[in-house]
């Protein structure tokens, strides 16, 4: 006698509504933010269109900075809401500088919204977020932070920063699904959404998953998709279980021993160590060399790295250390294949010293 | 010693590429399709949207058959875009008539689509779909059919009916994934997408989706969400073992016992078989009774029955023999369970006559 | 990128040996023993194997109650360790009557250990275990009981009961994973096992288990089996949420509808309630028909009936009502299925009054 | 509505019967067997116990090769059933001599059985399999090898080497899990097994499996550990997709990887090449030093290290490359993390030289 109630046709389990406002309390708790969370259940990029769609309309000034293709489509979904954007473009491939936003700030023009990208995957870079927020904060400015390639890899206090809108994905460094991500919407950023002209019935308007907040956060906005919420709470044990701050340091940590790492190598690294991202190291390719030959031949050991995307003038090769990547193994073994590439390619490389400055690093 | 390499720090798995467009070719063999099969890696409203949204601008003009929620947004996303839509409503709650349908285009002026849900879940009814696109078919005109309700549970052969836009999900009759949805879309109507002013940079582009075809199909197109990919393959597995016809034959099954098991139970149903859903079966609860109140009873039991939504006259309640529930235990236990609520409000429900109606309906 | 460290090869994670001991002791709680908890890796069967070998020797003389296979294996098992075994045979497929218990203890010569099985899956009877364990008590007997088919379904207070082992698996009213196993040993118990000439070096040694306890529980005994105990801790959490007692009752409700339905549809059962399992239910066939005919028309239906298995004198289909199929909608389909089946087979069943039966038991 | 039949109550899905016997010849054409292919369901310690039994019986004149703990048990349970036994015992911790066993073989006793391990993780040896075999073919002798730490790591064809007997476990090499094993058993070893007096009625009775053999395979024998099935099948997928001999070369080149790496540390091995292992290899640890400083301090980089166990003189501790180990990434900061330890205990390891001694052993 088979015991157990097994039907071949049983599908996949649907997620209890009661759990998701639970869900969602957890994900405010990660952000240390007491504004509203909403969960949006696809990839983080509609969510990021959400909060542009849903804040742009004729009248609405935004100063937009640029540090990669991301920032770009903000920008762009804002104007075609009718807003007026003054885009903000950074050095190709660098963070922005604060100066630069300093300036626009105080140029004379009225502004609303502040948006940009905390870090990159792109080309490893961090923008200088905290300096930016207090400017922003001096001149009332409601922001958006596109914390996706941050959280979970470097501070990210959503009320002690004053962000106003923060939009997260778990994938990176949260090492969980990709398929849902979450906004952080403060009430004086309601404010602005909800005015009139706000977009409703779309999967891109904050103002619909509103009502879900507004009718006491009961039952479950939209379809469910369940895998990813089971896969979200999976991932959120296991970060409260190591510690968010913990999570932080092995990122922090992984960075620092990949750029000491290199430095032994004896391979420049694309940006300096204070702007860079704790979650990837971007390396800018000998001349003459394609990006691809070394991936190859790393990729021939096993190993994955992958080409830098977008506007940086260099051909870069990134190193991951994000999420479950943020190892010791990871580290070394992404360094040593990289040095080992290099070589192959006839170019020198220091394994040796490299091998000795991560072991160093990891034994502090 | 433990002797798997296993981390607690190992997350969600990624999607293989190479299967990402095998996939596909599934889904264009399970819905009988030679156009391009898209993925949306959201669920299947963000994929009726897209369809909406790439195919609106100005000039554009369009007949939009309204009988539920769903055909009236379809109609205000296209309006949202520029495009002039006429609406034909259905009675409340009711499939539209496929004289409507005839005289809306016949009367003259010019249109280039025509949009419609094969069968709706609020109410458990199912339009003339092979009719109304026949009709399409002799004007000439983009038909767009939401089939999300009914792929799995009726025919649905994408070709041989002449649709230029399906759209559908796995989370209903074919008992897979919700967070992940699909469009086939032919080449007619890609005509009308890629014309000029093709919405682009958005979740909601499919001229952006088309890329990723028109670049031979190798890749990812953004972020993969794994989770949802790996539960579609794992639901089209089922459904290529049990055979689609089959899994069509076990709906129609069970649509066709629960009508008998209400008939015998001494209770009418919402619409005549001919008009009905093989996914759901909707009835009018007794006058001054509210529907909250049999599922309440029901929900004691253990069987889940839901109140129907939208615009239907009545109130009712829905019986759901969709995917793993379309089976002889589901369906038997829905009717007694709505029998028994019935009884406990104090009306007639001869049990004894639909349990002998059901078991009858099944060992034929 | 891909942002996850996936490896093609990583394989099946281990089982943190922390939450061995924990795990032990949940299910200590849920056995209400005090005594020590072994958890075995392998189906329950060579726990009771191991029972009955690590008691055995030369010189133990052994009261065996036989009401099925199992017991009868356990009698040779104790032999072929050496012991001096009575065994106490039921009528065929019937449960011990405790006259014939009480009889045997008092006959005068030694007995050590008095073994038994709770509930029978083979013929569904349970046994009357208080009375028995009484007598036993009075006796000064160590106790053994096989409560793999009961615990879950039926009280089951080990140290109330005075029970010196006990041996269950989470697979049947647990609705838990087939492949692990547990045994609960009492003070008592050890003193006979851990005399001279206790087996060890064996699968079913339980003085070899005994050393993780008397090591302080740290460590894993032998190769861990993580998905076992994965799904082990995964069916525990699931019965603490519903709670014991729920789960128990829950069993007993689906126990008495059944009878209810099936003494409605006019159909004799094996054996009267008090003497009856709540987990299966078997139904002796109409003379001149063959169980597999009954089988084969509700499977039909998609119904799982299976035949019984062992010595009862009658021809038994079994109804199942064990763990997740406790449930109004396997109780009721079961029963309907049968009657349908009996009907095809051209006897009367009255699957009306059956229906009624089934959906009066659970409205109460 | 939730449009899946979930119920909360759904336990772990049953394991299909009709798969089970597809499973066994998936193993047998893994080994290379003709012989019949016995699933266990449970660790593979219990297969080489069940193997042991079955065979002994007084009469039986054995001649067991003992290189760990695994050899003496499997003498004992030969005795333990009455079978005589001659142990050869290797020098601790080292490979049998072939001399030895040639010795064994000539001293003219008759021997009906020879049984010994292929490699053993505890001290990283392999025995010289094939010339043992070739030995015992020349003596018409039956042969046992417990090959569980060396399927899917060294070469081991069941037929061409002259195996009777063969056990292994999916957990080690193959990556899979450890709730289940199987035996290859020849006809020439059934007929010893089914002698009279074959051990019948137990875990351990091979005769009891032979059962399901000759019913036709038909069904499960016992109650099947349905998640141990699914998962020996996803392994054998992925051993299948990757090639059985691809995953032996993936382990030779991560053995060889490590011995290079280890040699460039300037930390001797335990044994030579000809006579290591391909899934772990040991290292004596310098004289007065604990094996457990050096794993601690390894364990702070997040590498896992482990102390040898038994009986060689040494102590060691053991570098683990086996199944999703075997990989660039592990042997690298396998060995850069022991030089670490080495270091910090105030020894001298040339970290340095041995990352580039991998990296080139990957290279090449």
């Amino acid at each position: 006698m088979s015991d157990l109630g097994w039907n071949p046709l049983h599908g996949v389990p649907s997620y209890p509504a009661e759990r998701y406002a639970a869900l969602a309390d957890r994900i405010g708790g990660l952000l240390r933010s007491r504004g509203d969370i909403l969960l949006v259940q696809a990839e983080a990029a509609v969510a990021l269109e959400a909060a542009a769609v849903s804040l742009a309309r004729p009248g609405l000034a935004a100063l937009n900075i640029v540090t990669s293709l991301y920032g770009g489509w903000f920008g762009q979904w804002l104007r075609r809401g009718g807003a007026t954007v003054a885009d903000i473009v950074a050095e190709p491939g660098l963070p922005i500088e604060i100066d630069a936003v300093a300036k626009a700030l105080d140029a004379g023009s009225r502004i609303d919204v502040l948006a940009l990208v905390h870090a990159e995957s792109a080309s490893g870079i961090l923008n200088p977020l905290p300096e930016i927020l207090a400017l922003a904060r001096d001149h009332g400015i409601v922001t958006v932070v596109d914390a996706v390639a941050s959280v979970g890899g470097h501070e990210f206090d959503v009320d002690d920063l004053g962000i106003d809108i923060a939009v997260i994905g778990p994938q990176k460094a949260l090492g969980g699904p990709a398929g849902v991500s979450a906004l952080s919407v403060s009430r004086r950023a309601w404010d602005f959404i909800l005015r009139d002209g706000a977009p409703r019935d779309s999967i891109l308007s904050l103002a619909d998953m509103k009502s879900w907040v507004d009718s006491g956060r009961f039952g479950l906005p939209g379809t469910p998709a369940p895998l990813e919420f089971f896969a979200l709470e999976t991932s959120l044990d296991r970060i409260e279980a190591e510690g968010l701050e913990n999570v932080v340091a092995r990122h922090a940590l992984a960075a620092s021993a990949t750029r000491a790492g290199l430095a032994a190598l004896g391979t420049p690294v694309w940006v300096p160590a204070a702007k860079a991202s704790n979650l990837v190291t971007a390396v800018p390719v000998p001349e003459a060399l394609a990006p691809a030959v070394l991936i190859t031949a790393a990729g021939r050991l096993g190993v994955e790295l992958t080409e830098g995307v977008g506007t940086a003038p260099a051909r870069l090769v990134r190193l991951n250390h994000t999420g479950p990547r943020a190892t010791f193994q990871t580290v070394l073994s992404n360094v040593v294949a990289y040095g080992a590439a290099l070589r192959q390619a006839g170019h020198l490389a220091d394994i040796s010293a490299a091998s000795e400055a991560i072991s160093s690093a990891y034994s502090r």
